[in-house]
Formats: structure tokens, C-alpha cells, sequence
């Protein structure tokens, strides 16, 4: 196994080559240097439209950052020779709508009808806060960012909608105003947040007690906001039941080659002569 | 007919009213507010998950702001009941690559396995650019922007792929990068420009003769800057050969409810408490 600290000193590309030779199966936090990093969704064909809808339908939850061709791997619009079926560190199939097996490379899984979404994560926006010098409790004290089902409806598309989840980080009372701008300059990363201030005004009735991931302390000077997060579009696949779907494992994220700050999300290998 | 200046002063819905209803078939520029205004295509659902990766995969020529249910005309996520078939003013319908229409209502057309996509369209950064003082000599000589075919290549998906179309608009030095940072908040309308200064660097060897719309002069002072354009997709759809589609005659747009500066395309009865 190749050491973290080790992982962390290397290029996007060779992180995945890691992941790739099965030498690390840990979470990617940290990793690639300034790319964006992105949650995975693969569903067979016949439920991409109406899924490719509900990601457009609700783009702070669900920004689509990359979309495959149907049965190929290859997410040529993200990076170099990545392939979606080896290059994340663990991988969670789920068959009729719950959690089947575990694996850290889905190669055998592989279908000819696949079609395989990447969205923006929340890492990104985290790592512009950081640079302008407001701290994530989350990350400060090693634990998860604390998850809620708020009742903010998503909009339907197909089988696909129900609640909104969202994310909870406690800011400084006077950094609010900052981290809604800075957000909001990361569409492709859930953007500027859904909520600030009232957990009961969007439906979170005890907000030390997440479904997913692990509470944080809100300190008298501080205000809890709520971001959009990708778990919503994870459970909207879950609550449609589908015969089988593939997502990553929560934290084991696609490690993309599109730089962080970006203005888009696709990489092409025609520049245009301004370099955008 | 409704005249244009009497048409300027009602709101997005009530103009759609009066399109809807056969009162005014000409161009939309200046009509709706400050409301986003979007190009249209629809197409058979056997050919929508493809065109919809082509747009995730150009979003600055194809920025996708709004996508039908299949066989829905209600566009309900960009206004209130806005039906696809009779709010645009006019519309060009293709059989097998080729114009064999134009009609102010497709209702007759419409069909069960049809998908409707809005496109962003430049009228909401001209809006932004013009608010910030820069003048639009198009705008201000009652003339259309002209259009090229670049060699800057589309990204691929399915039959959809060739040349980005750019647009054209002669901007003084001194104010390119204030045009470049105000373009590039409105990534749902082509974000910033795609070439500033050389034509001939994205294969454009005659700036006086634009394949679309009418030449405009660059002054000594100006130089000529290039956006992603809308009629890159629909030269997509035409030379994909599809047995039909159906697209917005050009500058005959449809106007939608949101807000030109919304964070996102999406209307939701379910607002935020910050009203988002």
C-alpha cells in the first residue's frame, strides 16, 4: 500500500495510477493537488435521460461536471486515460435500492448499456474557503461533515427526486457574507448555500444528531450553514429502486485532471489560443 | 398585432401571453425584463441523451438551461406555464438536415416522443455589458451580431460534433478584461469569450464576411472578441441529418421567468428561506 503522505506529494494522473494498481483504497481528501475532485453515479442506460434531467433539474445538489458515452469507461472530458472502473479508490453497488457489495474496482461489473456520471463535491468549495482563511471544523478534527435529509423538494425527473441533503458547517457570524461569495463562484461544486442560520426552517429538527456523518460543535459566534450536497442525488438512485447501480463509497471520490478554478468543467485538446 | 413598444413595457408571462395567443411574431431582443432569454431545439427522445452530453460536453456554445419532460411541452422549471409549442414568436422546423418550415405555432407538429432543451443565449450578457456601459454597435445600429464557423472543434457525442460557431463584437482595449470578467459570470450564457485579437487563430480568415448575421466595423481602438455561440448546436442538429427537428427562428427566442443574475436556471415552487 502506498503511504498517504506519499499519495499526496503526486499528480492527479499518478494519484489514479496508484488507485488503479489497487495500491491505495483510502479516501482522497487532500489528494491530486488543486483539481477538482467528483462523486460517481453509473446507472444502465435506460434511466440516464431522466437522470441526466434530475442533475440539470437541481444543479446545486447535483452539478454535472462529466457524463460517459453509453458501455464506454473512459471519461475523456475529465482527464487522461481515466477509466471510471478502476480509478476510484472503492466503489458501493447497490442492486433493487440497497447496498450489495463493496469493491474496489468494478471492471467485472462493467456493462455494455453503463452510463457513468461524475459531480461536483463539496471538496472543492472547502479548499477556496480555506485559502481565504475560514476554517472547516470537519477537517481541523479528522471527522465527517455532518449530514441532513432537509425538506427542500428536489425536482422530479422520472424516478427520480424526493428530499434534498444537505451538508452543515458552523462559520463565524461575520465570514457569512464572504463565504456566500466565494461559494457562489463554484457552481460546478454545489455553489452558494441553500440555508443559513434555522435548521427547523428547512425541516432539521435535532441538528446534533446527522444521518450521515458525524456532529460539530456550532460556537456562539457562529451560525450553522447548509449546503446542497451530493448524497441527495445518491439517494434519489437508492429510492428508485433500480435493478442495479454504482456509486463510489462516500469520501473515495473521482480525482479529475480540470483544475479547481476552472471557468469549465471539460477538458478539451483543442485550446483555444487565449489558453481557456 | 401587438406593437413592439407596447409589448416592452409587460412582464415575461403576459408577452408570452400575447405570443401565445398570435399577437406578435417578431424578435424578442428587449422584451421580458430582466429575464433569461433561451434558444430552443427539440428532438425525437431516441436522439435526446446524446444531444443533452453534447451540451453537458460544449457548455459554453450549449449552455442548457432547461430540459422537458419526454412528450411534456411545459417547460416548468423555467416559468410559469410556459408550453413550448405556442410561446416562442417563431420557429424553423428541419426534415433530414434540411429547413422545410417556418411556423409561429408547432402544436400540430408536437409528438409524444419529443424533448424540448433551452439554451442560454448572449442577450443576457450584451444585458450585463451594456448595464456596465459598454456599447453594443449591433444593438445600437439595429443590425445582428455576426456569426462564424471556427475551427475550434465541439466535443463529440453521438452524431452531434463539428465547428463552434462564434459571435463577433468589437470591443475597445482598455475594456476586454472588464468584458472578460463580466462574461464570465454568466456561464449559463456562454461565460467569457472564447478568442480575443486574432481571427485567423480560430481559422477565420475574413472578418468582413460572417457566414451569419451582418459584418460590423472594429475601430482603431478595438479589437474584435469572440463568444461560443447558440448556432453551434443547431448547425450540430442540422448536420446530424435527424429525420426532424424543430428549433427557435433566430432572435425569435423564448422568454423565460428567471431572473437574467439567478444563481441557477431552475424555478421551484419550494424557495429557500433565503430566498433562493
Amino acid at each position: 500500500m502506498t503511504r498517504f503522505e506519499d499519495l499526496k506529494k503526486l499528480s492527479a494522473d499518478n494519484v489514479r495510477a496508484e488507485i488503479r494498481a489497487c495500491a491505495y483504497e483510502g479516501h482522497t481528501a487532500g489528494l491530486g493537488g488543486k483539481t477538482l475532485q467528483a462523486n460517481l453515479a453509473i446507472l444502465p442506460a435506460e434511466y440516464a435521460l431522466d437522470f441526466m434531467r434530475f442533475c440539470q433539474r437541481n444543479p446545486k445538489p447535483c452539478p454535472l461536471v462529466g457524463v460517459s458515452d453509453t458501455g464506454n469507461p473512459l471519461m475523456e472530458t475529465l482527464g487522461t486515460g481515466i477509466d471510471i472502473r478502476s480509478d476510484l479508490p472503492s466503489y458501493y453497488v447497490y442492486r433493487d435500492g440497497a447496498l450489495a457489495e463493496e469493491v474496489t474496482d468494478i471492471t467485472s461489473h462493467w456493462r455494455d448499456d453503463f452510463v457513468a456520471f461524475a459531480l461536483g463535491c463539496s471538496f472543492t468549495f472547502e479548499h477556496a474557503l480555506m485559502g481565504a482563511g475560514i476554517q472547516m471544523w470537519h477537517i481541523a478534527n479528522d471527522t465527517t461533515v455532518p449530514m441532513f435529509r432537509s425538506n427542500i423538494q428536489s425536482v422530479q425527473a422520472g424516478p427520480f427526486g424526493g428530499d434534498m441533503v444537505v451538508s452543515m458547517r458552523a462559520i463565524a457570524k461575520r465570514d457569512v457574507g464572504r463565504v456566500q461569495d466565494i461559494c457562489q463562484k463554484f457552481p460546478m461544486a454545489h455553489g452558494a448555500p441553500v440555508h443559513v442560520g434555522e435548521p427547523e426552517a428547512i425541516g432539521i429538527t435535532d441538528i446534533g444528531a446527522p444521518q450521515w456523518g458525524d456532529p460539530l460543535p456550532v460556537q456562539d459566534d457562529e451560525v450553522p450553514v447548509f449546503w446542497a450536497c451530493g448524497v441527495t442525488p445518491q439517494v434519489a438512485i437508492m429510492d428508485a429502486k433500480l435493478p442495479i447501480c454504482i456509486t463510489h463509497k462516500p469520501g473515495h471520490m473521482l480525482i479529475t485532471d480540470v483544475p479547481n478554478d476552472a471557468e469549465t468543467t471539460i477538458l478539451t485538446t483543442t485550446k483555444s489560443p487565449t489558453g481557456e
